[in-house]
């Protein structure tokens, strides 16, 4: 059997990463996603198992004592990671898994994870950004603005990523990650030499 | 600019991999093809430049002297090589360009290039290979269990490669090559840093 892979995507508020997951996991069903664990209470329209697992403080850190994370953070006092046992049953069962997650989250799954592979979204300049922030229309010039800084740092690590894809057209950044993943499988490393010609 | 990127193409005969390289070059014909020097004579039916470059072995011993040359060796009294520039022209233009060559060349050029991305070309098991060696009809059983020992030589250096694609159906395996050099085109160390957002 062919080992799995776990996929780091990041990309800064703005960059659309969301809409192209959505796309990519409409085009290739089979790919997991990684699910994180939070311990914040679930907000209205949310859904357990959805985009979260949600934990009580308690519970999350018996998970950090367990060595159970990939990553972990803590935001406003409520701790948010990344559960290391779907990734390694992932990888055991050669599936691919995807991992949404800021720059510093990938660099700690990359300290614990062997062979992931990295994608960073970046969007077409650092103008269309702050016009697609603005256009939201949802946030203060104040929030733009921090957004923007935030932003700002992320892209400044895009070159930690093995792959960058700009979202321009939404289409086409769906077709580049869908990419990615195919030529990915095609990858010495994931080959199955041992059971090579066998059947 | 984006830098360009040398792809070696390798496989053992019977792989398919001049089927494959004729599917690839129709789909993306931006893609420039390596064409070797020889010293050898022209065939009947082969044209300077198509697949070889015809030089006397006066040229071609010039050329290894003055480092001409990717990789080169001598093949019943003949020289065949890659030469150097065309190589060194595509990396500069930011353009992709294919190199086919058996296990010991790739060896060669992997020295003496940079940031190759190397696709190993695998028949679907080992007794299909006889099994298209034989269908030729063109060679003596004897020259069939030549082929397959210098075949098995060239399989048993397939995890050398950075990419394995099994050639069981000639579309997919098409698709396959097709897809790798697409996502390298995505790959960080091809993309313009620099100019990033400057259109």
């Amino acid at each position: 059997m062919s080992k799995g892979r776990l996929f780091i995507l990041s990309g800064p508020s703005g960059s659309g990463k969301d809409t192209i997951l959505g796309g990519v996991f409409q085009r290739l069903p089979e790919v997991r996603f990684s699910i994180s664990c939070v311990s914040r209470p679930m907000r209205p329209g949310e859904q357990e198992g959805d985009k979260y697992h949600f934990v009580s403080r308690e519970e999350f850190e018996q998970m950090i004592a367990e060595d159970g994370l990939l990553e972990h953070n803590c935001y406003v006092g409520n701790y948010y990671g990344t559960p290391k046992k779907p990734v390694e049953e992932a990888i055991r069962d050669g599936a691919d898994m995807i991992v949404e997650i800021d720059v510093n989250g990938a660099d700690q799954i990359r300290a614990k994870t062997e062979n992931t592979v990295s994608i960073f979204i970046l969007p077409p300049s650092v103008a269309v950004l702050r016009e697609r922030l603005i256009n939201r229309g949802s946030e203060s010039p104040d929030k733009v603005e921090q957004r923007m800084k935030e932003a700002l740092v992320e892209i400044s690590r895009a070159s930690d990523y093995d792959y960058i894809v700009v979202n321009d057209r939404l289409e086409d950044a769906i077709d580049d990650v869908v990419r990615i993943i195919e030529a990915d499988r095609l990858s010495k490393e994931r080959f199955d030499f041992a059971n090579y010609g066998n059947d």
